[in-house]
């Protein structure tokens, strides 16, 4: 199962064969993890049942993800790694409110919802997952600024925008909400928060420190400062 | 220990004498709970070393706030219940810029930092700690509406602005880093969320939804949608 470990490669290394039994393996291991989590939460996680669920043996469980912390983290790494449709309608408030009403209807999907929601808790149990989900939150943030991107060729956004950052905008108020405060979330919230992040962009709140409209102008004229 | 129970009182329920013994006693059992939390986190939080902490004898601890998530749970309630001040400058934007500052400033603070960080994850393990966490966020989103509601009375923002809104959208980017994403949180990141809710609240955006602004105005003009 593990590949030729070659002199200069860290032991433990799989060697990535596309397509090949390594990457099927992982597909089904972290399947297993992936519904194991979800089941139990990780306080009932175990490398055991992952092996019978996957039916992979434990001890290439142990070898290849070294215990629960390391599956978590690469089920985060796999989930990470899938392609999500971008939306692309011409207009950066419009394809940020996709965006967060996508996160909105995922989450609090009946069907949907529980995996990546216990995938997430979880990782925040472990430093092997607090590290994945940074990672993972930093590649969604990173495939998404495309919107913004977009929207900066066609002279909808201030040059120098940091499109990972209108991202985050748009969509850290859903995960407070569903992570930290445990407050409801609607689909009102959902758009609301992209149209915050639209306005602020649009200001140039994420341009550069230099650039940066420190001081937005009011639509309205607030008091004298 | 326990007060008397009257016929209408649910069992256990101890009777608030504030400034008294009771008092007291909470007082020393929260503060025990915070200094253990922040040295074990909830992992190894038990209700021996709050008991041998705090000099309240166990029994007490498991009568009155039922185990750890019992103690987790009113520690925030208690924390929630803390007078902390507002900012008041007179202008909006600078009061949610001091409210994200002092955020950013405790959560990172390594003095300052530790515990409350220990309390809302700790928080998280539970349903009644969860509970308590929705808790202390409604409240402080409601003590910190007052910075909108003066600015609604200023003129500054439209009438029927929900204050607790702006505060919500100004401080959820920052819990986002420090409890989700993990993303790492600096002084410019809190001042543009505090620019971005006072843009969008400016905006109309946290206004009910039939008086919204539903497609906030580019200040630069967007593309025709």
């Amino acid at each position: 199962m593990s590949g030729a470990n070659h002199p200069e490669q860290p032991p433990h290394t799989p060697t990535p064969r596309p397509g090949g039994r390594s990457a099927r393996v992982r597909a089904e291991v972290v399947a297993a993890t992936l519904a194991e989590v979800t089941a139990t939460g990780y306080d009932g996680l175990t490398v055991e049942a992952v092996a019978t669920r996957s039916g992979v043996h434990k001890a290439t469980l142990y070898r290849r993800w070294c215990g629960v912390d390391g599956l978590v983290a690469d089920a985060l790494t796999a989930s990470a790694d899938q392609p999500w449709p971008l939306p692309d309608t011409g207009d950066l408030q419009q394809d940020l409110r996709r965006i967060t009403h996508e996160v909105f209807s995922v989450f609090t999907d009946p069907e949907l919802g529980p995996t990546p929601t216990a995938l997430i808790s979880a990782a925040q149990r472990s430093d092997a997952g607090a590290t994945a989900l940074r990672a993972f939150f930093a590649t969604r943030h990173r495939q998404a600024a495309e919107v913004a991107e977009r929207a900066v060729a066609r002279g909808e956004l201030p040059a120098g925008t940091d499109g990972a950052e209108v991202v985050r905008a748009a969509t850290a108020p859903l995960y407070y909400r569903l992570f930290v405060s445990g407050e409801p979330l609607d689909a009102r919230s959902a758009e609301r928060a992209a149209d915050a992040a639209t306005l602020a962009a649009r200001a140039g709140l994420f341009t550069p420190a230099e650039d940066a409209t420190a001081t937005p102008t009011a639509p309205e004229a607030g008091p004298a400062t």
